[in-house]
């Protein structure tokens, strides 16, 4: 899926909501425990419910990777039932993965390569600590995604993302301008933290024309519309994450209606920010 | 396994060599592309014919992603081989992890608790750039470790790592001096390539006491003598890592023979060291 497919995906559903699938087996609801794979019904049943309001899924790898063989048998099943909608949704690999560059090429392959590893996301989110041919590898599948982690919406973030230069630039700053000559606004995204909506002006300033993957919104605290006001361009730009606000809406039997309800929410707030920005 | 136990199978290995179990399907000998699980087989060679020299196994766990499931199970039947050997060898999940708290939990349950996941590794390497939160749940675990990221073997390398502030002090020198507060010399290590071995009188003023795990020997070009004259601690310090050199010694029939000398001729050159430099 291309640039133009996504803002044309996000002008149909008058929605740029991506649902994080960071499917805790700790956390769905009891009633699917005695099922043969209760984290592929939950993901099922979860996204059958929020698919008009939301266009993209970020199954989050580490809810997978940490219940070993069976969790990936969940994950796989999961992006296989995604793929019926592979039109009318754009799928992400929450992996933060990023190593020397043969490396950084299997982490590719095991999220790109549907013949090889059995998954064919759209996209993977990178860690950048690694420099250029640890991002590169990513960017070489065509019509995939790499999603550079530049500031992230969680408390540690400070620690080193806002390390500055004698320039007052900071790191997360120079991983914006360095990365952005290796890929295109076509292949490249960034991970920006809603929790750091204040700073997207500045960001803006330095990567105008990519695609922002928000986390944050909802259970980390940030707010859409602040997000909205500064991370807009005029292909939408953004892709608003939420994932226990609608995941765990409800721990009940109603939790795929609770789920949708919290999606169409937002979905409906996301419609009215479209239209005031007259991307619609 | 504890910084004591460790010092002790170096001690009575007379070696630091850890064997990087990098095993792409593509590169091991044809003949073994018959079996049931050829990259289960090449490893279980591999780990008999070096077993005597080496003190440490990483599985790099890209290698094994890229074959999607079929390569996990490769990889949990290399690491319930390994345990065959558990007093004698330590293992570390070569992942570059690193997420916000909840997610770094996830993944730190994929790789050291074998209930939920089926892996019980000793160490996994993460990458710091999303700081403190990060990085402490993979210390949260006892007795078990995190190798974080500090300067890498790769070209890239220079991109952040090298990013220095208004005081001359690098990303990688503020990165070793902020998470060495978060854990200890007993639950953390740092990865720092042996092609910057020149700059590891630095990093060893930063963190005296520490383990550093040592990719870059070997095929990518680092020299053992340079990074053990300025890497060696009192408890011996370095795991210096070797992969390629040692897999694929030999596309043959007699890839495990090969891979043996080699191993061997690098544990010879370490039990020098070490004895040269009093720690045997």
């Amino acid at each position: 899926m291309n640039r133009s497919d996504l803002f044309n995906l996000i002008k149909k559903k008058k929605s740029f909501l991506c649902v994080g699938l960071d499917s805790d087996l700790n956390k769905i609801p009891k009633h699917l425990l005695n099922s043969d794979d209760p984290v592929f019904d939950f993901n099922k049943q979860i996204i059958d419910a929020t698919l008009q309001y939301a266009v993209a899924y970020k199954p989050n790898l580490a809810f997978y990777e940490s219940r070993g063989i069976k969790g990936m048998i969940s994950l796989e099943k999961t992006m296989n039932y995604l793929e019926n909608f592979k039109d009318e949704v754009f799928t992400i690999a929450d992996a933060k993965r990023g190593d020397i560059g043969n490396t950084s090429t299997q982490y590719a392959i095991s999220v790109f390569d549907k013949q090889a590893s059995g998954f064919s996301f759209d996209a993977i989110t990178v860690a950048p600590y690694m420099g250029a041919d640890s991002v590169q590898p990513f960017l070489a599948f065509p019509g995939k995604w790499a999603i550079v982690l530049a500031l992230t919406s969680n408390k540690g973030s400070d620690d080193f993302q806002l390390f500055t230069d004698a320039n007052e630039t900071s790191l997360f700053e120079r991983v914006l301008e360095r990365t952005s000559k290796w890929g295109t606004a076509d292949n490249m995204m960034y991970v920006v933290g809603a929790t750091k909506a204040e700073m997207l002006e500045g960001i803006r300033s330095i990567v105008p024309d990519h695609f922002l993957l928000v986390p944050g919104v909802g259970a980390q605290g940030g707010d859409l519309k602040t997000v909205a006001k500064y991370g807009l361009n005029n292909h939408c730009g953004l892709l608003v994450n939420a994932s226990r606000s609608i995941l765990f809406a409800s721990a009940g039997t109603d939790f795929a209606e609770k789920a949708a309800l919290e999606a169409k929410s937002m979905q409906k707030e996301m419609a009215e920010i479209l239209l005031t920005n007259h991307l619609l």
